[in-house]
Parts: C-alpha cells; sequence; structure tokens
C-alpha cells in the first residue's frame, strides 16, 4: 500500500551539505538519544545537485544518503525542486515569477518558480529523473517529498497564455465564457482568447492580492488554473519518479491555515500521503491547530504526516516566546491525537547562516544535549517508540462533517459587499469549536464528499453553491440528514454569479426561508438575536439577515431583539423530509452559538466522546478494533483526567492505570482495559 | 433652453444588455409602479458597440432604445466611452494609463484611459459621432451623458509630451516657468523643454498620490493639466455630439466628496447641466452631503441632476448598514430639498456579476417588488410625480458665499508645512456646518464669482491667492461686504511662491493684521482661546497664529488663553471701508466657532429661514415667487415640525395643512398659503 | 591643521541666488546684526554653474563669493554635487538610482545620484575640479562641503556589476564567499560572480528596505559596498579638491539619528572636521541629540561642526510646534556643550519656493528683524562672540565609551529572530541616558577605538562580533577594565554566521555565562527581574535570557521573579583577570537599570560632573587647562543651579558669578576662577 508508512517517524528536516561531513557521526549519535529514526534530506539542494545545466553531482547526496541508511534511518527524500540555482535565474530569466505588481522577479529567496515556465518545467523533470533512477531502489527511503509547501502565484506571460489555454479548455466558446464572467458588465467583453489578461495589479484587480477585483469570475478562474498549474508540476514530478519507483509513497508538504492558494481537496488524489507543515502562533487558542489537524486527515480520511514543526521557537513570527516546559510535547500529540502518524521538525540541526537560522532545532547552536529542549524532544521520542506500533495506520471516526472548500474561500473573500471584514476561514472555526469543546470527533471534508456517512454536516458560509450541490443537500436531509449553513450561503453558482429570485437561492426550498435583505454591522456595533424557547439573548456581529419563512415547516429558533427589524426571524429550522436543516443568519457570538448547537447536537443525536465537561482535548484513534484515547491538557494550568477516564483504563505510556492529576501541557494516552 | 428638463426626472441607470431580451417588459412594468419615468443607458457598452475597430453594432442599443421610448421613458443616453473593449488594449497598448507608480496598465477595470493618447481621442470621437449621428433626433432622449465620472491622473510620455506643450503655451519662456516653480532650488533650472518630466514616485512626487511633491508649482500645473486634458476629452465629445444635436442638453456626472483630481468649475461653463453622483457614507454627518449638493447647485447657479445615487446599500464602502425605514426618501430628498431636479440611482436593476453585483438597486436580485426597499422607491417616486411641475427649475437664493476653490484644495494639501494634518475639506465644512445649523442658505462658490451679490463672503484656508483676488476682496469689503478668512491664507500666489513682508500676503491689508507665527498643535494638544466680550474659552486645534494687529481699525476678537502667547490675538476684525473682514487664527471647536460665527453674521445681518432651534434640515426653493420650504428629519428618532411651519402652510404631499410629528427620516414639503 | 576653524563659525545656508542681486547688501547687513559670521554657499546649484554639458558659468557665484569675501565672511563652499541637472537625467539617464521597488527613477527631488554611474562620477569630478581650481585660493573659504547629507542605496546593473567586482576583492574566490554567505541553505550556492543579484524586493529581501532578507550575509555586504561606494565618491571629489588646495579643511555633512545608510565610522578617516546636521523632533527628549552630538565628536575625538539646524521650525516633521522662549539657544548650545565648533543654520533666508519654503530661516518671509525668533538667533550670535576663542577647538575628556557600531546596526535589525521589535538605537540610548542623567561625560566610539583610555566600556547589542574583538575585550578586562553587554551578544561573526557552542559566544569567557535560551516577550508582557542584593523588582521587556553561570568567578546580580524560569540569572557580573565584566539579560526599564549601573558606576570608580542630582544637563570642554563648565535646562520649567556650581565660577557671558536662578531653557557658561 502506498499509502503506508513502516513505522511512526520521529525526525524532520536534516540539511549534513551546511555542516564539515565529519560532523555527521555526532549529529546521528545525538539523533538516536532522542528516539530519532528518520531523517528528510535533500530539500533545498539544487545548487549542488546541478552547479551548472546539464552537469549533474550527487556525490555530497550520496554520502548523505549513505550514512543515513548504514545507521537505519528512514529517509524521507526530497526533489530539491522548490529552490532554483543562480544560474537557472540568469540563463532563463522566465523561470521566475512575475508578481500581483507586474514585476518580473531575480535569484533569491525560493519557492517562487513561475509554474508556466517550459525552462522550468524541463529542467525539474530532468534532476527528478536523475534523483528517482539514482535513489529509487533503496529501501531505507520511506517516501519521496517532491517540491516544498507550493504555493504563491505567478502572473508573466507565459501564465497568460497558459490561462488563456486553459480558459479555451474550460468554456470552449467565448460566449460561454463571457456569460460566465459576466462581461458584458463595464464594457469587459472579450472577442478573442489572446485579448484576456492575467488579473494583477496593472489589470482587474487591487488592493493586497486576492483582496479586490472587477472579475469576480476572472480572477477566480485564475486561482484555479494556478493552482491547477502548480499541481499539474507535483504531477510531472510524481509521474517521474514511478517510472522508476512505483511502492514508496509520494507526496508533498502542504501548510498555512490552510494556505489560500492551493485547493488541497483537488490535490489530495494526487497525494499518497497528506503531509502538513504545522506552525500554530503563540496566541492561537488550542482548537484551531486541532481544525487544521482534522483538515488534513479528512483530505484522504487515512493518517497525515506532520511533516515540519518546531521542537522550540520559530523565527518568523512577529513574536515567538518559549514554549514551557511540556508544551512542545502537547503539541506534537496533538497531531497526533487528531490522526498523525509522524512528527517531525523543522529542523533537525540548526543552520548557522540563512533566514531561518533563528528557528528552533533539535541540535541547537550550542549543540549541547544537556539542554531543556533537548530533553523535552527526547521524552517525545521515547513516547512515540512505546505507541508506533499501537497507533500506526489508526483511524478517525467522525459522525460529523464540517464544510471547508476552497472555492468558498477564494469566491467568498472577493466579495465585494457590504462589509469588508468578510472572512472565511474565520466563519467556519466558530462552528469547529462547538465540536472541539464538546469533544466531538469532526470531519473537515469537501463539498464533494460522501455526506450519507455523516449524521450532522455543518457549512458555514456556503456562499458558492456549485451545479448539483443543492439537490445532494436536499437529497441528504430529505433522507433523514441534519444541514446547518449560515447567512451569506446560496448566493453564487460557480461562476460568481448570483442565483435571482432570493437569497439563499438554491438552499432556499431545503431552509424554507427567504432573505431579503442583510444589515452590515459597523465596528463596535451588534445586533441582540433572542432565543424563542429561553429568550437568551446573544450578539449578533458582522452582519445580520432579515429572513422570512416560507415553508410552514420552518420555525424561528431566534429573532432579533433590537433594531427596527426586532422580531424578525434570526435564526430558523425547518423540517425537509426526515431531516432538519438550520440557518445562521448572523455570526452570532460564542456562548449564543454554543446554545443553538446543543440544540442542534441533540436533535441530530450527536455527543462527545465523554460527559464529564471538561477543557482537556479528546480524541479518539481506533485500530484493529482497540480504541485509543488522547487526553490533551492544552493550557499551562493542572487539570484533573475525569474519572470515567480512569478506572478500566490503562495509561500507553506506563502501562499502568493513569494518573488523575494532568499538570499543565501534560498529556494521556488511553487504552481500554480488556 | 439647454440646461432645462422637462420633467423631474425619477430614475437611474439601466443594463438590459445583461439580461435576457425578454425580460426588459417586465423591468419597465416595475419601474412604472413605482412612478420611475427615466432610464440611463449605454454607459458602459463600447465592446457591444464596437467588438473590432470600425465595425459597429447598434442592434442591442437600438432595441433598448425602442423599448423605453415606447414605454415614453426620458432617455439619458450615454456616450460609453470611460470603459473601452479588451481588443483596444491589446492593439493600441497607449490608450492605458502609467500611474503614479510608473507602471503601464492593461485591459480592466475602467475609467483608465490615458487623455493624451490619440488612439483613444481618435476612437472615442468616432463612436461618439456614430451614437449622435444615430439618435441625435429621438425626441424621447432628454440628456447626453459623456463618458462617466472623469478622474485619475496618467503619468505617460503622451502626457510628459503634451505636458510640456500645456507649461509652453502658458509660460511662453523658460525664464518664467523657472522663476514660477522657483527652479533655483535644489538645482532644479529647466534649460529645455523636454527636460520636464511628469511628477510621479519615480520624480518629484512620493508618498500616497497628491501629498508630496519637491516642486509645488510643477505638481499643482501637473493637477491642472490632466484637469484640463480630461476636460477637452470632455468638449471633444461635446463638440462631436453638438454637430448632431443642437438642443438636448449635455453632460458629464461628477462625484466624490468632491472629487480632488477634477477642477469641476473650471469645467461648469462646458456643462449645459451639472450632475452628480452621490454616495455619502453611514456615518457621515447629514451637513456634509448638505455641502456637496450646494457646491454643485452653486457651479451654475441653477438646478442640478442628482445622477447616482442607492437606493439601499452601497458594496465599495468599508461598512454598508441597511438604510433605517424612511432614511433613503429622507436621503434622496435632501438634494432635492438643495436644488436637485432628478433623483437617479445607481442601479435600476442589480447585475448577477462584476464588482458591483452587491450595490443597491430598484429590481433587486429577488426580483420582488414587495420588499421593503422596493416600497421606499416607489414612495419617493409617488411623491415625486406630485411635485413636479412646483419644483422643477426652481432657484435657491442665498445671501452666504462659502468659497471652495480647487487651486487651494491642491496647493494647501501639497504645502510641506508645519503639521502633517492639513486638510483643505475639512476645514471648509467647518463654517459650512455653522449656516447649516442656521438653516441659512449658503451657495459654495469660486473665487471668481461675483462677490457683490451677497452679505457674506466665507473663505477658510484662502492659502493661495491668485492675481487680482486681494483687490477684489479690497473692493467688496469696502463696499460694505462682509469677508472673514483663516489661518494659513493669504500665504503664496499662483505659482505657489510664497508673499514676501508677513502674512497673510496681500490680505493683511483688508484684515489690518500680520501673522508673526505659527504654532503646531501636536497630537492630543490644544490651546485656549478667550473670546474679549465675554471670556468664553474654546479650544485651538491644528495650528495656532501669532497675530499683531497693524490697522487702528482691527481689534482682538479673542486671544489665546494659555501658553507663552496668551494674550496674542487669536481671531481678529477690521473695519475696512464700509465693510468689516475678519480673521480666525486658529481651527477652533464647534462650539467656539458658534460663538464667533453669531456676532458675524449678526454685523452682516443674515439670518436663517427659521427663528425657532430645531436640528431639523431647513432649506427653500422659489419658484415663479412661491416659496417652497423642505424640512427634513435627518435622524432616526422622532422631531417635532416647528409651530411656525405650521400653521398658514400647506403640506404639498398631502394638500393638507402640515403634520407637527416627524418620525425619524420624515419629511415635509412646504408651500406658504396665499 | 587641517582640522582647524578659524574661529567659532555662526552663520549657515545661503542661497543668493534664488533672490535678485540687490537684496544681498540688505541680507548681510542683517546677519551683522545678529553676529553671524558666515554662510555656506553653492549647496545646489549645479544646473547653474553647468547649464549644458561642458558649458559652465560661474558668473553668479564669482558675485556671491565675492560679496561674501568683502563683508569678511568666513565662506563654506560647497561643491552642487548633490542635486544633478534636468539635462544630465535626460542625456545620461543612469545617473539616476534605481530603487529598491526595481524602478529607475528619474529627473527631481536630490540625493539620487547612482554611485557607481561613470556618467556621474565623471561629470561631478569635472565640476569639482572647476570649482576647486577657481576658488580654491580664495582665503574667506574656511572649509569645503562635499555633497550633501550622502545616503540612499541604489540596486541598479551598474551597481550589480560594482557589486560583484567588490565582492571578488574581498573574497577572492566563490568558495570564501559561499562559506561567508552559508549559500548552501535554500539553493542559494554561486558558481559564477555575475550570477549575484542586487538584494532588492525582486531578488532576496523583502518589507520596508533593509527590514527583511533571506541571505544576510549578503545584504549586510551590500549595505557595506553601498557605504563604501559613497565613500569613494566622497574621496573622489576630496582628492580633486586637494590638488588645488592643501590646506583648508574638508568634510561633508553627517544627518539623521544617525543615518543608517552611511558607516560614519569607516568615513570619519576622510572627514578633516565631523560635521553633522541636527534636526531633533519635537518631542525627543533632550538625552537624545546628546548622544548623537557625542557619537560625532568621538568619531574623530576632536570638535565638530554643527552643519544644518533651524532657527525656528522644521517643516517636514509630522508636526513642528513653534521652539519655545529660550529653547532655540538651549537646543543650540546643547550642540556646543557636547564639542561643536559652530552653530549653523539651515537656512539664512527662507525661500519662497520649493519644498522648505516654510522650513525656519534667519530671514524669514516677513523679511523683518522685529521679530522673536530672529531677536533669539541674534542673542546666540552675541553669547557665541564672546565664548569663541574660549571653547574654540577643546576638548570633551570621557572615562566612559559606549560603544556604537554600523555593523551591528545593519545586522542586528536584519535579525529574524524571536521578536520583530528588535531596534538597535533605542537598546543603546537605554545606557546612554544613564551616563547623561549623571553628568558623566561619555564617548560614543566605535569596536577599533582603543578601550584602554576608558575605565567603562559599555556595548549594548554587541550581535556581531567581529574576528579580534573578543580578545580585545578580554585583554581590556583582564588588564582591569570594565566591560558590560546584554542580550543578543555575542552570537554572530562579521558574515553573521552563528558562533556555534552556546550564546554568548566568544564572549562566554570573559562574561562567564552561557544563554541556554531566550523568551520573547510577547505585546503587553514583561517578566519580572529582582536583584539579589536588595530584591528590587523590576520589568523585563522585549525578551529574556536564560542564563547559566559558567565561571566560578560569575554571579547573579539578579534573577527572573516569574515564569518557569524564576530564579534564573538575569544579570550577572563576572571577575576575570583585573577587572569586572557584566551581562544584562533583558532590557529592563530605566529604573532597574539604574539601579544596576549605580552599582557598576561604583565599581568603575566613575562618577559624574557635580555631586547635587539635578535634571539640568551639564557638561565640560577643557582648553589649555581651563575647565568650561556648560549647564542647560533642558525644560520649560525653572530650574535652581547647584550651589557648587556657583561660588567659585563665572558666568562666562557675563563676567560675574553665575545667577542660580534658571528661567526654562536657560543656559550658564561657567569657567572656574583662579
Amino acid at each position: 500500500m502506498k499509502n503506508q508508512l513502516p513505522t511512526i517517524l520521529y525526525g524532520g528536516d536534516y540539511n549534513p551539505e551546511q555542516w564539515p561531513e565529519d560532523t555527521w557521526n555526532d549529529d546521528i549519535k545525538v539523533f538516536k538519544q532522542a528516539d530519532i529514526n528518520s531523517a528528510t534530506v535533500n530539500v533545498f539542494s539544487w545548487a549542488l545537485l546541478e552547479p551548472a545545466e546539464g552537469q549533474y553531482n550527487f556525490s555530497i547526496l550520496d554520502k548523505i544518503i549513505e550514512k543515513l541508511s548504514a545507521a537505519d534511518f528512514k529517509i524521507v527524500l526530497a526533489t530539491s525542486t522548490a529552490a532554483m540555482p543562480a544560474w537557472m535565474f540568469k540563463k532563463y530569466p522566465d523561470v521566475a515569477r512575475v508578481d500581483y505588481q507586474g514585476r518580473r522577479h531575480v535569484f533569491g529567496q525560493r519557492h517562487n518558480f513561475c509554474p508556466s515556465s517550459p525552462n522550468y518545467q524541463r529542467l525539474a523533470q530532468k534532476l527528478v529523473a536523475k534523483l528517482a533512477e539514482r535513489y529509487g531502489d533503496n529501501p531505507h527511503i520511506v517516501a519521496w517529498h517532491i517540491n516544498n509547501e507550493y504555493g504563491g502565484n505567478c502572473y508573466c506571460e507565459n501564465c497568460q497564455r497558459a490561462f488563456q489555454k486553459w480558459l479555451q479548455q474550460k468554456y470552449q466558446t467565448l460566449d460561454r465564457l463571457n456569460q460566465a464572467w459576466n462581461n458584458n458588465v463595464w464594457s469587459h467583453t472579450i472577442y478573442h482568447w489572446d485579448e484576456i489578461v492575467v488579473p494583477n495589479e496593472l489589470g482587474d484587480a487591487w488592493g493586497p492580492e486576492g483582496s479586490h477585483t472587477i472579475v469576480a469570475g476572472l480572477s477566480l478562474d485564475y486561482l484555479r488554473f494556478q493552482s491547477a498549474a502548480l499541481q499539474n508540476l507535483y504531477r510531472m514530478e510524481k509521474r517521474t519518479i514511478e517510472k522508476y519507483d512505483d511502492h514508496t509513497p509520494i507526496m508533498t508538504n502542504f501548510h498555512s491555515t490552510p494556505n489560500k492558494m492551493i485547493d488541497y481537496q483537488a490535490w489530495a488524489g494526487d497525494q499518497d500521503i497528506i503531509a502538513y507543515d504545522s506552525y500554530p502562533a503563540y496566541d492561537q487558542p488550542a482548537y484551531q491547530p486541532a481544525f487544521l489537524y482534522d483538515l488534513m486527515r479528512s483530505l484522504k480520511h487515512q493518517p497525515f504526516m506532520l511533516m515540519e514543526s518546531t521542537p522550540s521557537q520559530v523565527n518568523w513570527q512577529p513574536y515567538s516566546p518559549l514554549k514551557r516546559p511540556g508544551q512542545v510535547r502537547a503539541t506534537e500529540f496533538q497531531a497526533v491525537a487528531h490522526g498523525a502518524d509522524t512528527v517531525q521538525y523543522f529542523q533537525l540541526k540548526q543552520a548557522i547562516g540563512g533566514s531561518e537560522k533563528f528557528h528552533g532545532a533539535v541540535i541547537s547552536h550550542s549543540q549541547r544535549t544537556d539542554t531543556r529542549a533537548f530533553q523535552e524532544v527526547a521524552h517525545i521520542g521515547h513516547d512515540l517508540k512505546r505507541l508506533s506500533t499501537k497507533i500506526l495506520g489508526s483511524k478517525t471516526p467522525a459522525k460529523v462533517g464540517l464544510i471547508f472548500d476552497w472555492n468558498n474561500f477564494w469566491s467568498y473573500e472577493y466579495v465585494a459587499g457590504i462589509s469588508q471584514d468578510l472572512d472565511y476561514v474565520g466563519s467556519v472555526l466558530d462552528y469547529y469549536r462547538q465540536f472541539y469543546e464538546r469533544h466531538i470527533p469532526t470531519d473537515v471534508i469537501s463539498v464533494d464528499d460522501d455526506f450519507s456517512q455523516y449524521d450532522l454536516i455543518v457549512a458555514p458560509v456556503l456562499y458558492m453553491v456549485k451545479q448539483g450541490l443543492a439537490e445532494k443537500i436536499n437529497d441528504y436531509v430529505a433522507a433523514g440528514g441534519h444541514f446547518l449553513t449560515t447567512y451569506m450561503s446560496g448566493m453564487v453558482n460557480e461562476s460568481d454569479n448570483v442565483y435571482t429570485g432570493g437569497y439563499p437561492g438554491p438552499l432556499s426550498k431545503v431552509l424554507g426561508i427567504w432573505v431579503e435583505e442583510t444589515d452590515a454591522m459597523t465596528p463596535g456595533k451588534t445586533t441582540q438575536v433572542v432565543y424563542e424557547k429561553d429568550g437568551l439573548a446573544t450578539d449578533g456581529h458582522y452582519l445580520c439577515d432579515l429572513i422570512h419563512l416560507t415553508s410552514d415547516h420552518a420555525r424561528a429558533v431566534a429573532k432579533y431583539g433590537t433594531e427596527f427589524y426586532a422580531g424578525v426571524p434570526a435564526i430558523t429550522e425547518n423540517q425537509y423530509g426526515q431531516g432538519t436543516a438550520w440557518y445562521v443568519g448572523s455570526r452570532i457570538d460564542h456562548a449564543g452559538l454554543s446554545h443553538l448547537m446543543d440544540e442542534v447536537l441533540q436533535v441530530a443525536d450527536v455527543s462527545g466522546l465523554i460527559t464529564t465537561p471538561t477543557d482537556l482535548e479528546i480524541t479518539k484513534r481506533v485500530k484493529d478494533g482497540h480504541e485509543i484515547y488522547f487526553v490533551l491538557n492544552m493550557r499551562d494550568e493542572e487539570r484533573q483526567l475525569p474519572a470515567e477516564l480512569v478506572d478500566g483504563w490503562t495509561d500507553l505510556l506506563t502501562d499502568e492505570q493513569p494518573q488523575p492529576k494532568m499538570k499543565g501541557w501534560d498529556l494521556r494516552v488511553l487504552g481500554k482495559n480488556n
């Protein structure tokens, strides 16, 4: 199986080429002290591998792989195509991107190749072929790591031409394109494919990249095109490797919170394993990385790799305070708790130069092992070694599907609408947090996933409803499913053209409502939302939909309590077929939303992993019928393990009954006694 | 008369070309329900009219005009030159602007033609000739609408050459130019006309466009040149239309608060009727749009067109809350109250795509008429129908002239001076608000208007005093006029060179003062200003002039109360000939300024339309000797109509005695009983 | 001696070429009233001197110099090369810079010549040769002023080529360069010198200029190269002048707080006299300009010229409030008190146009002398005349050396580190303020100065420790010196590569510590620092080093009082040989730092000029064994002269015993009675 690792990997990025060869043995000795069993190599070595066009030199890489193989390391071998050598920029300026401001870049930085450059494509493919040919049969290589953290758009002439072709394939005729982009507005009609220009600041866009455009259809298509163009580069490398190695998993590493530029759901099918680089900021609440891990796991509904993370500080965030004692163990295990089968760091050895020289590492500048940071890294290593066979490949069953959709991410944040505060991820996180705090396993899924496996589907801000989706939702609810959506949903088709006849367009039927108009909340202002059942009042932020009930089966769950629309429905519920559909007309605050979700979960008959209230984080993984509970104290304060997780359980890290007292950042991995 | 409309127009921008032809009839039926009688068409249709160079296609426009004519709509026919087709950018890249950052733009957006492009000029003229020839004799066309919302500067080589020629015509010799620009500073002497470069970020300017320059004379001349270059484009279209149609009014629509890039006073002579697009922000106090309406009316001292406004929300401001019930009626009538003879919306039917798809419209996406918004639109339509003959063409007599001058707008905000907070519009609004709150009809005039028709001329921040203006002011005051000016006045000539001999330069005589030095107020700091008469103390913001009285007829109205200049005159009054001149040496707060204006108005013998204190807005229009009062409640709170406007008055919307109780956003249109 | 002026100069920039010739005599009469004895001319006259290439016209300058010479003015003659004529940009576009955004600029502004432009170099040299030949033997010329306020980087192709050559000379081989830049990171290896590109926004840099880079070694080298390239321009002009004039001092004027782009310490050797333009902002505390004056004096350890300053307001700061009565006298004398031998203004006569027309001047726009500002200028003139022979050339002995180093300024602020708040100047000023408030004479020195002359060396943030420096510090302390350094010290070598083995790298030995890790303080957060001796608690801001003592002679002066590292040393002291070395692990607040410095100064046996506590500013200059004390009241409040400065002292401005009562901004210049 190409989606299976041989063991839990513990390791990370290692760049011995930055150090004298005679230091490598010492490095490996140190790694072994921490039970590190894996290294990712060759991530940025193109300039060393190919010092001039067509002249390859694998001598250093040979030695690195030999050394690691001899030490029985699992090797993740990267293809080095994410940073191009200086000579390539000089010889072929088209390999570099033209930026959103219209400027061709030159040698420098990284991740700056143009996806449409024939020179980049040709040279990358040749390099990858050489690597695959040379190392494809090394049994220590457990995964191929293509490129690195894809992302970032190009606006050059090659991309413009490729975009025109991509459009021609998509729309076939200019009539269809003009209709999709509604080009009669502002005299934008296109009469020849080559009249189409890329939507950067010199053309149709303005403001920060991705924020404002005249023709949303054009800009959305450009985002789709660029994501697809990068995906094609990835596929090109993958196919090249597969010629020489048909058994080793191949992947690239996803990143960001999440990366807006890449449709990871569209890419997932091309990844043998999902890999993710996780760098939560010091002030991010714990449910946010949890959300991202659940998103990554759900991309293929299988374990993923935590491919990068920091063993101590990062160096590129505005502030990087020290992780408190135990904190790194908790944050790394959080990924495992949500389905990761690896714990990998950037970086195993701290560089002395370059822009990441103050990024944390297993071997720090002091090169000592008597440090707090190294001791904690070793602790994690020992833990993982104990757990490896118990959790490798285990699954994370979930009855809730929370929809996160890149086309909505893109289109919603392009909306030139009644408020400048539109924020897709934030709106989705509001709902994720509800499940997180209740210890309810949740998949973060795409609109194309199979809904029938879930008892509840939540689709915050389902602004864009592509063809067939409304029917799919209707069928799901009619058959007894539970569906919840919010403000700004059902508004546009996949070309970003508005559905006429009243919002929420094709979702009106299942929801049984019509939104006549929407008020924008100005800074500092909110509108009261009052629950019908018990009069609980909460604040509506951001915007307020003025809703009409249009179905006899619909009722107002809550109404506005202030403004001229006091008494107008704010939250509605509709019985549709065998199921129920809710609409939440405003971004209500956390307590108010909890009130709603209590009811929704009751109706959908969904409950959390335990019943005792606690702010510990609790997840479950299942392997061969064995349930493993992860209990994480994601705070720097002591907590008590609930009694229902003590009796009848074994702490898999001690093989004893779990200690109920959990210090700040402490964790338990629990197995049920037979 | 080419400045006369046949009736009050109620309608707005209509783009049927974005919709199937079979929907047009339904649209018109809906419009009729709201007493909409007019449509503006063809604003952005160049790409449809001319799909390739020289190939014209008027079939859709023919049908639109035919349909509207058949329905007896008054048509405002636009020329479509404000957005160029894609093919034109591709074929003639020079039609697009080079921006302030020095970058040539490409196809996209709108309003982005270079005024000096020979290709744009030629192609626009040909299109307009075709339109005028084809539709010039259609009796339903009541106005020609040239281009759209002119504005935005170009910095290309064509503009540079045209600018050099413009300067040669203006200055004749380089000696004169070098003197005007004081070019011996920083070695800026010009020896050949072609050495002159445009003042963008690559040359003499920096900071946001229009904010900072080294050679103010150069940058001012460039603003004048660009305004004139766009005006020449307008004139070119106008002259072209006049060849085919010598009787229909021709205009373009002005915009913004107001648009800094266009000297509307210089343009006014070329407009048959002034037209204005009004989009006040949700948090703008009502006196600010009132000021803009008075400015528009005063441009030609005749009624103007409210050419664009929103029937509900806009979509491009940071926040666009719903207009409260009745609010849209009040805000649209505010324009009428200040002299508008039309109420026109952008847009009659809401587009489904493009960047304005969430901008309000008469026919919204729901395409229903049972909406609050549509009902309010219809209410206004019914009102206007009742009032049409009573107010069409009526005048708005005023005894106060408030000077607003583009050359001062430009030059004052270029000042590299003792404070970064220089704000021309804000300083003028301080004084406008004084008249607004007292219900004193006010013209907002240029320095070239006839002063003798006013009892009081107020010229805030008359920083630039061009040749002859000081004498004009002297004469006006000597003959008994009342004149008030402020800090930062009388400082420079029209080349932005300082008058030596002491501030306020040529205004020193009429004011009887010398300003020795000026203190800048740092953030959070103010200086006390104390009235001599009664000791009332108020705060001086922004800057404080240290004034010497130089005339025996001058006296201090107020003195500073704090700082080392306590006791120094802050506000002065001078008897000059038969009149009086005031100088206000600081930006004092509203209450303090009211105290002064009470006195000034008493001396000038100017009083408001009513005597009862009220925060209702009250204006007067006069037609054929009949006075019509507009009383507007511009708040979301109930107000009482003053008794002096009840007895002896008729509510022209009900033909009954006015109801004194006015709800939030309510209004009255009152006629005096005979 | 070429570093000696004939007298205290009182004057400044004078641009008679902006005025009719018949006004010059009146100007000079006015200057004489204020005892102004000097004028700086020809600063920006290139366009007048060379109206077309090779055509020189010195007629106006001849007259100016003749007129000033006749009036017995000391002339500072500028070379006019800081602003290029318009024709030069047109004829040779390469004379203009390419900016950080990659854009070639055009004619406009000033100070915008490319240092690598062969055309600029050739034309500037020819002009300077002409000037030197013509005026080199005029005895009234007391100094040559080359160019003006050098600074600002260019990123053009000429610079790129010159940079490649500069690197080749520095590194000899690409191996050495690749090692210095640690180029194996991110595939940055260079194989040919011509692959190297300049580090602007199109290459390796991002964010505001100077803020972020991938390859710190590259960006640092570019800053060094650009500083050196400008220095070479300066040298070229200097050598050219010296061909014709071997006796007159030659200099250029330094500026800013201080200018980050120019390594003034590297330049000092080429300056016969240091000259400095001083424009403190209204809200800068007085110790900050004092620091800059001490820096300027210490560059050559001799008196400097206060070459520019404002007699009233500036016009380019956000807010420029009036200087209060007496304030300008105090601020100008502050420079003299710290070692200035001139007081020069920008500008002697206020221009009527150009971007500095509202900058203060001796002759203002009013052209009157009965102004407060002129009277104060005259007062200073009279004072300086009295003092001239007493202070000219006097020295300022100091026992404290405070290190300020451009390589640290550059490298530290490039750090992509654990906090975005890294601020080199601020960290140095923390310590300067300690000495300032204690009236302790302080030299602000470079790392290359002779340490042995000081009892205490303080080196805040000695982040970069170049080869040999650690040994120099060790030797200094071992021999009995006292040395203090702080957080973020000893981290990198001169290529910005980290010293491995534990921070503070090569400084570990003398400090007797190891810094294991560093916590970043997030916004609003601090950590308590508690002194061992007396339990005084203070706040640590910004970052907190977790320190281990590694020497038996080391002790914790203070420990952290909060967080998980409570009890860990925060400030340490180490006995090393005959001396003592302190390390301050956090940026502690002023009161807390005072507590430490009391102890440090006691150990180092350094004390202030007087013992009575006072917030007056007190400095000392010594000439021929005579001590002159300057006592400045740098506040707008009355203060009392301490008794120890009354009895036995003479006020050199009155020749009487000093008056103890000092008004706001008052000052005393005191000599000891014999």
